[in-house]
């Protein structure tokens, strides 16, 4: 068995993540590709459960450190029972957000420690690492005008245009990191554009 | 205002912390100190949902990995909510567990890695350690006989007898590095020695 791609989707509110990540899956369903699409924080019942504490709006005020620690939580169940069994059976996994918007969110947006996030990448993780990440960017004002439109407005939504203008620095300064890893997808242009912009990334890895 | 002192209370299933903890806080009463009582996992609304999840038996298998994160998530709550805002205020605090539980069911229960433990320690704690621990202990057989009877077994009471076994010496390990801290109380001795020895304990920090 040929383990599958690990492909992850991030970016700030409102970029267009859940058209793409529907659009990733059809095209590579096209080249006959068992995938897999999940998200986080969630993938798993726990996990969802986790993801529900920390969106609560209404929540007590909830410590960067928890956040953080409760984030690695819902990811460790996530690898555990569906990212790796999925790989490991030749799937692909498609996961909207992944560990990049832990350093973007927590480390960018509540400005924590990059080498603390680190420590925890390494081990919750161990080696895993995705094989692609598209990351969906457009200026803050565009995802914030999508996302005031919403009906509900959870606890990261509720957040300064300060908060997301540190979050899209922070996805900014992992792809100078992953150059190789990491693609930037203008979200700001006609979707045609930006999902002829998804396919030809999506390109090297169908080789 | 004078910071208060924080005393908890450790030991496996079934040695009769709950009793010892009531007994703790009357005598203390006794010396017109203010007591705040609390618990962990748990102590805030957040730590308590985390509570919920850790001991659901009926949950998804939860990696060790979640599991020693989602205690310091709930412990990162606590002490910013609860203990910290409490010993400041001039409180004496009384925790049924805190991290010395950590050392011994994630480290001797599940043989994680001590470091591991002891760099969540300090993320979360900072310098915070208790001022006294109490470390109630007793052959496995004894507490596990009183578990039994319980209408309700949690996730962790539902281990095997060689999984106390490891938790007891972890609790043993502890004491042994941290002997001024950690005071052994004999737990399968009468109602009345116990609590004549945790009395001795506590003389210390009422001087």
């Amino acid at each position: 068995m040929i383990r599958g791609k690990f492909i992850t989707l991030e970016g700030v509110e409102g970029v267009g993540k859940t058209t793409n990540l529907a659009f990733i899956k059809e095209h590579l369903e096209k080249y006959n590709i068992p995938v897999v699409v999940t998200r986080e924080p969630g993938g798993t019942l726990l996990a969802e459960k986790i993801r529900q504490l920390l969106l609560d709006a209404d929540s007590e005020a909830i410590s960067e450190q928890a956040e953080l620690l409760m984030m690695f939580a819902a990811r460790a169940q996530h690898i555990k029972h569906v990212i790796e069994p999925a790989l490991a059976q030749g799937n692909w996994v498609i996961s909207d957000r992944f560990t990049d918007a832990t350093f973007a969110y927590q480390g960018g947006g509540r400005c924590m420690k990059v080498s603390t996030i680190e420590w925890l990448e390494q081990f919750v993780q161990g080696p895993l690492r995705p094989d692609l990440t598209l990351l969906l960017d457009a200026p803050i004002e565009v995802g914030m005008a999508r996302v005031k439109k919403r009906a509900v407005i959870d606890r990261f939504e509720a957040e300064k245009m300060s908060f997301f203008e540190r979050v899209r620095r922070g996805y900014l300064v992992q792809m100078e990191l992953y150059p190789e890893r990491i693609k930037l997808i203008k979200a700001n242009q006609p979707l045609v554009e930006v999902q002829r912009a998804i396919s030809e990334a999506l390109r090297v890895l169908l080789r």
